[in-house]
């Protein structure tokens, strides 16, 4: 194994971190090549690189968890690093000292609680703290520079365990989520190094962990060309117009191919059709991904097959070792070539040159930060603005906000009441802290009667190890339960299969209506659970969603509840009714509805949300006009021949103004969505499509805000049956807000659909390759039937 | 709290157990009251205590961990132990202190694994060492005397994650071996004291714990009359007629009623028609499963509704607290009285009177045992042979028995190789050792080279994470992998949703058997794999089935390798093929194919089974013959006549003679299997119906043995569509084994049916009562739909 050598800058050695080791481009052996040469291009610098490479030097390169070459002064890096709302494990190495330096950083609260805030610029805040504290660990040795966030697929189906990592349902939101993201991760383009460098994942199709036996590593994903393009591409897409540095293509087969070694997906959208063809763009693979390509995918003949099959289809970077094993083998039977080798190395090093690996300290602003730019002040109040931003008001029957004061008793009930990691969900790191409701209400000068749930009672329908309600629910005039579900049965590698209230959660919520004192519940988890028993309860006077809050998500709560801070997130996904499992498999993955399918989305769906999209109440109420910005009547043929843009989609169409009035007595934020409806292009028609949205940040009572919402072809445009994207002549409307509280009808004219962006169409699909001693029992599995 | 006090018998008061204290019967408070009269009926000394106890006190006797009365001496006793195959928590109390007395026990394998015995013979002898261990550690105040054991629900749908703690899937076998197991634990009825007291759960329908949202708290299962008395509810029937002293009632609903508020099922059927009304015999419920009467059923109005239906219905015994807590306010609103909860206690305390509670230890021999009792040399080798009986051979090409010597070099693969607490499975105690494969395989003086597999690499499908398979490989003559499933997939609460293998396993197996070399694959787990790829492999040269096989499993498993024991166990389950579980929703309780079911059990499925129930191999062959016992040719008038059981269905029939030569070169072990099969009574009809077995010993080659099986007319009855086991004329096969290996055809004649037993018809479906306050949200899910 490697060891510290002359050869290499030397830093601090921290127990297990041999991330941040640097080559020495001063004193080492490539201090004369071209790889040290800051004047030199990035495609000429790694070129220079790689050639020194032997055979086996190349291969050894192609994992993970890269060893390096000792003897041209190459230290091992570890590329797999985790940042998805903090820097996290599995290689971040905190220090296990509690209190000291390296021992912690900021936990932001998930994406789909951040997505629900709708307020890109925070996204772009939190991010931008992300890759401080990352460079901050990565200048002490304990993590590295390449970060395998975000993770982008569209929440398509409430049962995904891990739809609590992404921003929620709709693809526009997630597009312009997306991009505000990477630009904080990565900083800007124009910057001569990158901040770190983003991976968007799971590319494409991602969506199951564990559904009825379909295991996301064998699942064979099944979209047409029109779903892939409307809805489950748009933010890989905007990824790629975001410059961000690296994608990672996922476990799952799209259409009978595994991603990972999927020429289409990986080269001619990604690279050819996108332009994701920098130098220093590289694509790595889910962990053991390539072995999976193997087996149980059963797509390569061999295993020497799958490495070769997924080297030669554009995977750059094998997270694992099954390349590194198998490719000798591959080269030996001319299953692939030293040129696909040397291009997955060349990116994989010109990657490394945009974060200055190679490249002095002194020179780079990024290497000076030290522990004290992590857990500031600032980064502490941004991660409890980002939880209070995301939180939804539900419902209110005027008992929110309620002022808690010394003379008040608070009850406080539930599972989530004392939480603690249970506050972070999945992917945190070490957080600066852990801030439950019940600490955050014991900072009030109130008493408080606390009845917390059983731990880990999600299956347990009983009360009988509960603390004893009675005395809490006797001794208060306020009752407040905060529960819903958590990483017990939502995570990675396990999807939900009830969409209800879990345990004895709604007998306790009873209970404590049933006394018609003031009850309020906090609803917490990624995936929304069917709510209708409490929405329909009128002794239960309010509902929050509070999704996984973070290390500050108990302050949180509590400002939203006392009115310290008004609530004005929105739902980024639609509470469905429980049955809407039973009536769709998850592994349809069509979005429209059909006979065995009630459409998905808000687009979509023909059944009644419990709560819709996009809802969220305020403790103000707001008026809104659509001031200025479009026109009754526009010609197709006149808008396409203003359009500048290589990407006709993205040609500019209209910059509206809209006035938001906030008419009630409470300063409050105010998002401001715009959908598109109206009947163009081939039916099915959606209801609405978002394309636009928003935040108005603290508008006073009685006072107004203006919203520019930027519209671009692609708000207009529909996708047809072969993924082209295309703009129809019809009836359009944008509507503002859900009801819509504000609505301006205009009409495109002329043609019969203009063509903005012709889609390249999949090869036929190719045949599978048995691997002849290998009989069966893999493959996809099936739904169970209904009874 | 109670504490020791000068009413009591003083017994050393070990840590965490009060379960062994005695009412003091010589100088305690109670000295003159009948309940310590030893002349008189457990009904006269049970009714004398309660006739003491105050209305507060009979209610918190309901409870499993009963508090006790102070003022009359009377200690705390829990209810509550588990023996399923050896004594085991959560109340027995295990010293911790390694090695030292009361540190452990003697741990058998698993139900499934003993029921492949079929040897009833063995299964007593098991019993009785558990029974004496559990009165060991009862008299050192480390468990009581009340075990819930068995669980004797047929193993209806290979998904259950619990289907390991029964005897198989047939309900003939499931009676014959619960009537040995009864005889076991409890001891001889002639006894004045019983051992313990055996619990036979769960009744009735029970056998869903969570399968795509539907979980067994909630799970209301809808079953024909005819499955109830031709399949679900035989076992329970032959617990009555064992004169089990215990019966538990199940989470679910029977027909939209819950079982423990189901008079139907505790009054009419358990107790009216089948006669479980012996003073001492009581009901408990499952742990919460009173609370659940409320919700998640809804059953009951309120949760004064649920304690009061429970009891009222026969509950006896509530495992939790919502009958201490409920039933004062059952008692003020009127909704039972205090007949009902007196004779719910004579039957708790008329029970403890026949476990000798209250008598003198030196008046009884089994409060006599000590530790020197506990894991004997017997009760050792007892464990090794039940495991070594009930492994079952699946494929053999000859390599089998192989012999191992110095001289040979053994790769030994597979996550189980190294198993240690994985052998045991669930309900399971401390065992007084824990010997793998790979530790039995050390004590034989050959080259070992072990790459075991990944611990809990259930659900990973790739090889990233084993140890490195090529050396073991390599540097080996044989190869022998031992994996499959374990309590990871299958468990209490957890139903599978795959019946393929799991992870990297079929992989590695492949690898192994693509070398050409020896490969035998040991397949572990109770629920049955799909081993489809492995059968129709050839070069897999052999397949065991070792189920979870207790402490010495690994010895057991090495034992029939080596031909130390020759294996003679036969499949106590149908191994369907993995797509049944895409035909069949597990919520589909009916037994019959049908559009949505290709029926169930090897007497209904009309698919290809993988491996037969039934089916197993030897080392030698076998040649049967019927020699004796039968006739061509009954009258059905005749037959009945001659009947003079109060139960006609266990009149004898006929004692068939069966003579089984052993033709081959190995002494061995041979299950004779008498099914019954033909053209008699309503169509559809089974293929064959296992009616009788006998597991005869140690044959050796050349020469013969004899089974007698003794056929009733419970062989030859029929279950029509109200439940009515009738007699019917027809053709009738007797088939011996499963290919078969002998048979005998007769007619019945005279008729057109002749009734042996008039069912009990349940009472209309009541109404569903909703609690007022509560607003929907839980109720019976549905499945998912196939795409």
């Amino acid at each position: 194994m490697w060891t510290s050598s002359r050869y290499l800058v030397a830093l601090s050695l921290a127990t297990g971190g041999a991330y941040a080791l640097f080559p020495d481009c001063i004193n080492g052996p490539l201090k004369n090549v071209t790889i040290c040469d800051k004047s030199a291009t990035p495609l000429e610098r790694a070129k220079s690189l790689v050639a020194l490479y032997t055979l086996d030097e190349k291969i050894n390169a192609t994992t993970s968890g890269s060893r390096g070459v000792e003897r041209l002064g190459i230290p091992p890096y570890q590329w797999w690093n985790e940042g998805l709302h903090g820097i996290a494990g599995p290689y971040t190495n905190f220090s296990k000292q509690a209190g000291a330096e390296y021992s912690y950083s900021t936990s932001f609260p998930q994406p789909i609680l951040m997505g629900a805030a709708f307020d890109d610029e925070l996204i772009t805040n939190v991010a931008t703290v992300i890759s401080t504290e990352a460079r901050v660990f990565n200048n002490a040795n304990r993590t590295g520079l390449d970060f395998w966030t975000p993770n982008i697929n569209p929440f398509r189906d409430p049962r995904w365990g891990r739809g609590q990592e992404t921003p929620g349902e709709d693809p526009y939101h997630l597009s312009s989520y997306v991009a505000a993201l990477i630009k904080g991760l990565q900083g800007d383009d124009s910057d001569p190094y990158r901040r770190v460098i983003a991976t968007c994942k799971h590319y494409a199709g991602y969506d199951i962990e564990s559904w009825n036996g379909n295991l996301r590593y064998q699942f064979d994903a099944q979209i047409s060309q029109q779903d892939m393009v409307e809805y489950f591409l748009p933010p890989f897409e905007s990824c790629v117009r975001s410059n961000v540095g690296a994608f990672m293509c996922s476990y799952n087969s799209v259409n009978g191919v595994p991603s990972c070694a999927d020429p289409y997906l990986l080269q001619t959208i990604l690279r050819d059709h996108w332009g994701f063809n920098q130098t220093e763009q590289w694509v790595t693979s889910d962990c053991d991904a390539i072995q999976n390509v193997y087996l149980p995918h059963e797509w390569s003949a061999s295993r020497e097959g799958a490495a070769a099959d997924s080297l030669n289809a554009g995977t750059d970077i094998d997270c694992g070792t099954y390349m590194q094993s198998h490719l000798p083998g591959a080269f030996s039977q001319g299953l692939t070539n030293e040129t696909v080798l040397d291009q997955a190395l060349i990116r994989q090093y010109a990657s490394l040159v945009r974060v200055g690996w190679f490249d002095s300290a002194s020179d780079q602003p990024y290497r000076q930060l030290g522990w004290n730019t992590v857990a500031t002040n600032a980064s502490q109040q941004l991660a409890r603005r980002a939880a209070t931003e995301g939180i939804v008001l539900l419902k209110n029957d005027g008992v929110l906000p309620i002022s808690i004061d010394s003379s008040m008793k608070v009850g406080l009930f539930g599972e989530w009441a004392n939480a603690t990691t249970q506050l972070l969900g999945n992917y945190a790191g070490v957080s600066t802290y852990l801030h439950s409701p019940l600490y955050a209400l014991q900072q009030i000068n109130a008493t408080i009667n606390y009845a917390g749930g059983l731990p880990g009672g999600q299956g347990d329908p009983t009360t009988e190890r509960w603390l004893n309600l009675k005395p809490a629910i006797d001794g208060s005039d306020v009752l407040v339960y905060v529960g819903g579900i958590d990483n017990g049965v939502e995570e990675e590698g396990m999807d939900r299969n009830s969409l209800q209230w879990t345990g004895a959660q709604l007998d306790v919520i009873g209970q404590l209506a049933d006394t018609g004192k003031p009850t309020i519940v906090v609803v917490m988890g990624g995936g929304q659970i069917d709510s209708t028993p409490i929405k329909n309860n009128p002794n239960v006077s309010a509902i929050l969603w509070g999704g996984y809050p973070g290390q500050d998500g108990g302050s949180a709560i509590v400002d939203i509840l006392t009115g310290k801070v008004a609530p004005a997130g929105r739902l980024p996904q639609t509470q469905y009714p429980s049955n809407f499992i039973s009536q769709v498999a998850m592994t349809d993955m069509s979005l429209r509805p059909s006979d065995n399918n009630p459409g998905r989305t808000y687009k979509w769906y023909n059944g009644s949300a419990v709560y819709d999209f996009g809802h969220g109440l305020h403790y103000t109420n707001f008026t809104v006009n659509i001031t200025s910005g479009l026109q009754t009547s526009y010609v197709i043929s006149d808008v396409i021949s203003n359009c500048k843009s290589a990407w006709l989609d993205q040609c500019p169409f209209a910059s509206v103004q809209v006035s938001v009035q906030n008419t009630g007595s409470v300063t409050s934020d105010y998002v401001t969505l715009g959908y598109i409806a109206g009947e163009h292009g081939p039916a099915p028609h959606p209801k609405k499509s978002l394309v636009s949205y928003q935040r108005l940040h603290s508008i006073p009572s009685g006072s107004s805000g203006t919203s520019t919402l930027n519209l671009t072809l692609a708000s207009l445009a529909r996708v047809d049956e072969m993924g082209n994207k295309v703009l129809y002549p019809g009836d359009y409307s944008l509507l503002i807000d859900n009801d819509p509280l504000a609505s301006y009808e205009f009409t495109l004219t002329g043609g019969n659909g203009t063509m903005l962006e012709k889609w390249p169409q999949p090869p036929p699909v190719r045949e599978h390759k048995s691997s002849g001693y290998y009989v069966g029992g893999y493959g996809s599995y099936q739904a169970p039937v209904d009874a």
